[in-house]
């Protein structure tokens, strides 16, 4: 039984935080202090922690490190699944960037991209591989998640290939749609489609 | 009187789609194909339609150009909106590519960030700014809009000053949670929670 998504993006959003504040010398936090840090309702908070089935000191608060394995087990990430990131322009490397900053779910196992430029380069142990390798990578690296960060028309083409490779789940952050088999999970950012809804309701 | 979210963000879809079809010799489109193209339940196409007032030919469909027309009044996007980034590493820049290649509502007419090697520069045609000439350069500019696209924990400091500065929207990437008056639009995506969701709900 999976939680629901806009618990998962909570639990998610403390682990962050807690990961900052987990090499204090007295790492203990109290919840009305995350939830004023993040924005969320300290209801809510305080809801999500039960459901962890931690409990906190009234004089101290909740143990960091406690509450870091606690939500990292409830996550499931404390196995970095193995991903690809397919385009490594500017996008590409902005998630890349995370990876290497460390505190994501992933370990990126594989680039693809089309430029001579990167292709065959090692970035932070990690090759950057032609395109036309897509599936042989995929399958000998057992690659089950893709973040597909390229511009262009091709999205279709590459989430065929995919598809066909056994991936399991893909965030498309190319602006353009794709209709994935039920199976395989998807997440979507279009920044195109944000940069439309800044203008059109700000009161400018 | 503003439109949904949802209807914003499929007309946005419609536009982009559209835009490269306006260039086709006979650009005529079917509420159908845009419907199939964009993954878009046809019956929402066709009510999107007749709320822009525009009729199709039943042997032609859509003339295109006209249609491009209408959504972009309907958007409010005719007159791109003065828009400025805050950070311009990979995320920044990939903001900025998607304005120099066109079909935006904004106009990016400054860039803020603390690289020796970007302040001063002078990006197709924009100037890149130190992040101490924020108010400045803000004020003079009359910018409306913001795109923070900076890493770091100063997101507090830069959204009071901006808010200081009486920006109306701004767009955050920072994966930082932050906190704005009503009267500022706030349109926000963070890309760590992606990653957190993709490997969660994804089932490897």
């Amino acid at each position: 039984m999976k939680l629901p998504v806009k618990t998962v993006e909570r639990l998610g959003r403390y682990r962050r935080l807690l990961l900052k504040y987990q090499y204090l010398e007295k790492p203990y936090i109290f919840s009305r202090d995350l939830a004023r840090m993040l924005n969320i309702n300290p209801v809510h908070v305080r809801r999500d922690l039960m459901l962890l089935g931690v409990s906190g000191s009234h004089a101290k608060g909740y143990d960091v490190r406690n509450l870091i394995d606690q939500v990292s087990i409830k996550l499931e990430c404390l196995i970095k699944k193995d991903a690809c990131i397919v385009g490594f322009g500017h996008l590409g490397r902005t998630v890349f960037d995370l990876f290497v900053e460390g505190g994501t779910p992933i370990n990126i196992s594989a680039i693809f991209d089309v430029s001579p430029k990167s292709i065959n380069h090692t970035y932070f142990g990690v090759k950057c591989y032609s395109i036309e390798k897509l599936e042989a990578v995929i399958s000998e690296k057992k690659i089950t998640l893709a973040i597909l960060a390229f511009t262009g028309d091709d999205v279709d083409t590459i989430k065929d290939l995919l598809v066909a490779c056994g991936i399991k789940g893909i965030l498309n952050l190319t602006s353009q749609p794709i209709d994935l088999p039920g199976h395989v999970h998807h997440e979507e950012f279009d920044l195109r489609t944000s940069l439309i809804r800044l203008t059109y309701f700000s009161d400018v």
